[in-house]
């Protein structure tokens, strides 16, 4: 399978992302063998509140990348729910122009499950994309929760878009996601207060701490393709212009949220697995904690001691 | 400090709290102290988008309880940004009016920082809360990210709240949100759309799967204090019908979670501290990592390994 994924293989890689996602220990030697194949592609994250047209906006990115001839991967990252059974899947029609074209390949994941399984499994895809030889790589998420925002804050390239009058109260929409912006977009700029939405972000970013330059703001309809181009052109060039070492640096910084989310993931893997010996002995720990016999952080340091008893 | 706390000083418990906040390490032998005496508050969840009006509900609920002469704690957990330096500070603002109040307990957290780190300062707040003697606590959050999901939904009760007309791509908001209620509100009834809204709550309602009781849908107007005894009301309701095994299962779930999030936060510290012993070799690994000379599994097996062999 990994030959065949290698050979860009879009079957192969498919199903690779399939078994990535469903079973983290598949992942493992699949990565083990991808994985120096992977670091080529420019992987640009976008992310966005509902409602800010992410979707259209990477449907003409792909559209401008094939006009470059170039193979263009993108993991879609969708809010999902217990009600609704998957994925929001109105988004995801938008980008099926693009599904007969076998140099584009889509994958959705939906946000179920545990809380950093989603960042693993959507950094393995792009991982194995990468190998599969598509560049650029885009990752779209719904900038609503920390796990989304982690999954894009450390692509090459951060897109925040944005769009004229989504209410005044920006002010909670922004938390967590302003920060990590490397380029804006305000889409749907043919709306009114598109200009109050620009001054507003100028005004912002002029307070911002540091001397890190300042993201640049730019302007799209995305529905009409006005400004595509333009943002194109702006992701190749912050990715010029910030040179090696800040590459190299986000990079690493990616890596380490790897390392962390998989350490984290193994370790309460063995711990709460149900069907791991001594998980008697947790419920139990558990219970006592519950019924106030037992506080939680001499609990978790004595689950600690227990791991490394082993 | 603890004795202070546990007689009901209010300052004793502040800063207790601050502690608890500021530095993890403090946290236990405080919570050792505190927790035999916590468990015996009912803790109310409250949480919903930006908007919906959930300050002024919280303000309404403490006025209600504490004509039945009840002493209220309230931990509000805010969406924070490095731009404007902290918490949300409008909201805040409406709750003030219990400010001199000593039977009212405030508490405002921000959401910066690590992952998972707040959810377990919120918790430990919680138990200091308890210990203190307030009840009931409530505890509000925007619902916006898993972290803030994680905090309520293990509350005894929890409520979300909504509002008619916010837009109709309602299906995003929800998400992860809807299924943790055990009660509805929608605030601002007294707006176009209400019906509509408590309409589509139903009809999801009713996909819902398994045989699980179904949340009620209340109705305030929270500003004209309409509809808040009926809230309260209900919470009682449902803390009563739900029946021992239910609450004791509850509180399970949240001692497992609190559980998880101080192994993986320990875990974590340990190997990722850059004043720790070996934290070159990390460096070293995440280099290698980010360098493809390694795959993140590998590395984090490595780590692991380096971990119980200490």
């Amino acid at each position: 399978m990994i030959e065949a994924l290698l050979a860009g293989d879009v079957r192969a890689l498919a199903r690779a992302i399939s078994l990535v996602e469903e079973q983290a220990e598949r992942a493992a030697p699949l990565l083990a063998e991808a994985y120096p194949h992977s670091g080529r592609a420019a992987i640009v994250g976008l992310t966005g509140s509902p409602g800010t047209g992410k979707s259209t906006l990477v449907d003409r990115l792909i559209a401008g990348y094939r006009r470059e001839d170039r193979r263009v991967g993108v993991v879609a990252v969708d809010p999902s729910s217990a009600f609704s059974g998957g994925a929001v899947l109105g988004d995801r029609v938008r980008m099926q122009a693009h599904a007969t074209d076998p140099a584009v390949f889509i994958r959705s994941m939906a946000t179920r499950g545990q809380l950093g399984g989603l960042a693993r499994a959507a950094n393995d895809a792009v991982d194995l994309i990468d190998a599969a030889g598509y560049d650029p790589i885009l990752i779209e998420t719904v900038g609503v929760g920390q796990d989304e925002i982690d999954i894009v804050r450390t692509a090459d390239v951060v897109v925040v878009v944005l769009v004229p009058g989504m209410g005044d109260d920006i002010q909670a929409i922004k938390a967590g996601i302003l920060e990590i912006a490397d380029l804006f977009v305000i889409n749907k700029s043919d709306r009114e207060g598109a200009d109050r939405l620009a001054a507003d972000l100028e005004a912002m970013l002029a307070l911002a701490p540091g001397d890190a330059p300042r993201p640049a703001i730019l302007r799209t309809v995305a529905v009409r393709d006005e400004g595509i181009d333009g943002l194109r052109e702006a992701v190749v060039s912050f990715l010029h212009s910030r040179g090696l070492a800040r590459r190299q640096a986000r990079r690493r910084e990616r890596a380490e949220m790897r390392l962390r989310a998989l350490v984290s993931e193994r370790v309460l893997g063995r711990l709460f697995d149900p069907d791991a010996p001594g998980s008697d002995g947790l419920a139990h720990l558990v219970s006592e904690v519950a019924e106030r016999r037992l506080d939680p952080y001499r609990a978790a340091e004595q689950l600690l001691a227990r791991m490394e008893a082993r």
